[in-house]
């Protein structure tokens, strides 16, 4: 144990009465208070008559025909018990019909339900059981900033160190809307931050919080640097079937980089049900096989009747046009938003998939007096503008920080995240009422 | 990383195209298939027309009321989203109704639900979570033999070492019936386990597989181990609701015991539905803020719909009754068994909780020429005579060298496990079965 560690210890001894592991220690930090619990109306923090544009979770549930596949689901006594720990064979049946045909196996093959579909408990811990599967201490792992702030601890629990590749806007970002495409990441950084150690790379497209969906000639340059270092590829697609306009690709589609990817997606966001923490993992049966291995004795298997809900949702969904129908939905939400935000006059980032957008705040001045907690002012700047706006709109949205390392906390500190997975009421709401920071935009 | 690891990633490198992690390394061993899958009809390796009392799943589902409290939180859309990390105050709530008592806290105060009460994706990943928190590389863990085979990739994936103290049976288990009871913890044992770098002891009350209680003085001995030793103490008593006649103690309702202690339970084995996974973590606040810590980076939170489920079943079952009922509905499947086995004439040792019961297979002889698969010879007696039965009387009941250290193998495997959380009818079958074993055990 290094000095650092054992210091960290010694506070986790005086703090916890017992020794914690040094993973938790960051965690655990006293008076750190996590982005979605100070963040949330309902913590008590923000004002609680706050509209919640914060956390990703959908203000409409799942469709009522899902919902009787999950109530008929409850009624089946063994769709009540442990499933496989692959999880069960409806869903991964459900899964390989659903996406074999974006994932461009050779010949047109279908993904082999029982050695290339895993079923997860969400697609976070597909992510964690693969950092377990794959990770020795001290291994590295590329992440683009900003990153969804899972991946931290899902590399670090696991013994891996994350190393940090920006994805840049451009750099006119601060004074007019630029299009999600417009942040790029560099291939010459991404090369220089590969070492040694680098064991994996971890993309997600479309991004969160970004909004970026990532074209071909982008993912084949990371793919191609993955390869020339022989590295893995942990794709996080939980927004594939939310894109506007732009075709979502897989990066395991393209090349040769099938063999070295495995491509998480989620339930949860694809039939509006972000609490029933269904995901799946997909890739070939020598990744998935270690994968499934980690998540046998992690979870042992994921909610069954739950299961069965969403092999039967997907089953009718490719029969009734839901996802096509979603999309559309999806794209008269982000209209509707953006429709706000262009009264407003702060300039923000277009997105092509997922379900935030990301709004520059360079413009916006906090007068000097304005008050904020200590557990807002020890933050960076973005901290304090997302506060300001919950206390003078009502309006929730998330600061991006911890999205980011500390050391790059100044590429994320002039964004806030709005998210427009809400009903188009709610959405017009939450956009008349913030133009109450109308005053305090500084004009051009 | 030593020579052995190296040498075990080589290996890894080789079969998966990539190196594994060294935690996953036992657990991909090729060829090594788990208890699990071979002994499940299912899976294909024993008759698919068997019948299954091998894993401890209930023939039968949870209860109707619990099922439309399920259905009715599918209809709230909240219910379908995201849950705090936590877990849902309705939950924490029931469960800090229904437990408090037991816990016997000062001044007869309930379990505060918000700083005392975890809920976790069934007990497993609440124990997994515990040893996340608070093991360091190198930190001991003791466990009782038999184990419930997941403790050792908790402790192990989290840098743990298990270190193995067996519960002995009385001198008589293989000529008669036994009590679960005089299966016994030498303390003497136990104390010489301790070293400097023992961190925690697990202890599992009702006991899987042995079906014993452990009583006061018993807990009140280890849990003194724990206190001379400073350690934490972690109680795995998802089978708290299942004891028979005897009164289910928890350790940490005991002297200064609750100080050190995490208790986990599940809603899986109380509600019969296994596959909900749902369980919650009791703890003093410094035990279970980093166990949440882990937790939420784990999995997030716990599918929302059953947690409010649960709350509703635990609320309704404390004023209908359920679980008085149900224990007297385990105790006649107790019974019906016992006459299966008594029939029978293997001895056997009488459980006081959970729904297992130990045979003792001594006196099986298994014909010379009875030929049994490389993945069953390759293990310990116990797998062959488990195989023996699959095959002669088509009863799968699983062998119990999997619950113990390779180097103690010789304690399990003259023990075969049945569970009897089936419904009478299929209990009374396999009794009828059972009985083609007759001509191979040997008269006394």
């Amino acid at each position: 144990m290094s000095n650092t560690s054992a210091l960290k210890q010694a506070n986790g001894q005086h703090q916890f009465g017992w020794a914690i592991s040094d993973k938790i220690v960051s965690e655990t930090t006293p008076g750190k208070i996590d982005v979605w619990s100070a963040f949330s109306p309902l913590a008590g923090h923000v004002p609680k008559d706050a509209l919640n544009l914060g956390q990703g979770f959908m203000s409409f549930g799942p469709e009522p025909w899902v919902l009787e596949a999950h109530n008929a689901a409850l009624q089946d006594v063994m769709a009540n018990h442990y499933s496989l720990p692959r999880g069960r064979a409806n869903l991964r049946q459900a899964v390989s019909k659903y996406l074999s045909e974006s994932f461009k196996l050779p010949n047109g093959r279908q993904l082999d339900a029982n050695t290339e579909v895993q079923i997860t408990a969400g697609a976070n811990e597909g992510m964690f059981a693969f950092a377990t599967a794959f990770l020795q201490p001290g291994d590295e792992v590329i992440l683009f900033e900003p990153f969804f702030d899972q991946y931290i601890a899902q590399v670090t629990f696991n013994g891996g160190t994350p190393v940090f590749v920006p994805i840049r806007p451009p750099a006119n970002a601060s004074t007019s809307n630029v299009s999600a495409k417009e942040w790029k990441v560099d291939l010459d950084e991404l090369r220089k931050a590969i070492t040694p150690k680098t064991k994996m790379i971890w993309i997600n497209t479309p991004h969160n919080p970004i909004g970026k969906v990532f074209d071909e000639e982008e993912l084949r340059g990371i793919g191609k640097v993955a390869e020339e270092n022989d590295l893995l590829i942990l794709s996080d697609e939980v927004y594939d079937c939310l894109t506007f306009g732009e075709e979502h690709v897989r990066i395991a589609a393209l090349d040769d980089f099938w063999k070295r990817t495995v491509t998480v997606g989620s339930a949860g966001k694809s039939f509006a049900a972000t609490g029933w923490r269904v995901g799946w993992a997909v890739g070939p049966p020598n990744l998935l096989t270690p994968l499934m291995a980690a998540h046998t004795r992690i979870v042992f298997c994921v909610n069954s009747p739950a299961q069965e809900a969403v092999a039967s949702g997907i089953t009718q969904a490719l029969e009734n046009g839901f996802f096509d129908r979603q999309r559309e939905e999806y794209e008269s939400r982000l209209k509707v938003m953006r429709e706000g935000l262009d009264q407003l006059g702060l300039p923000y980032t277009i997105p092509d998939g997922a379900y935030f957008i990301l709004i520059n705040t360079e413009r916006l001045e906090i007068p000097e007096d304005f008050e904020v907690p200590d557990m807002i002012a020890q933050r960076a700047a973005d901290w304090k503008a997302a506060w300001f706006v919950a206390q003078t709109a009502k309006v929730v949205l998330i600061p991006v920080t911890d999205f980011y390392n500390k050391a790059h906390w100044s590429l994320g500190e002039k964004y806030i995240r709005i998210a427009f997975c809400k009903d188009e009421d709610t959405l017009r709401a939450a956009s008349e009422r913030l133009l109450a920071l109308k005053p305090y935009i500084r004009a051009q």
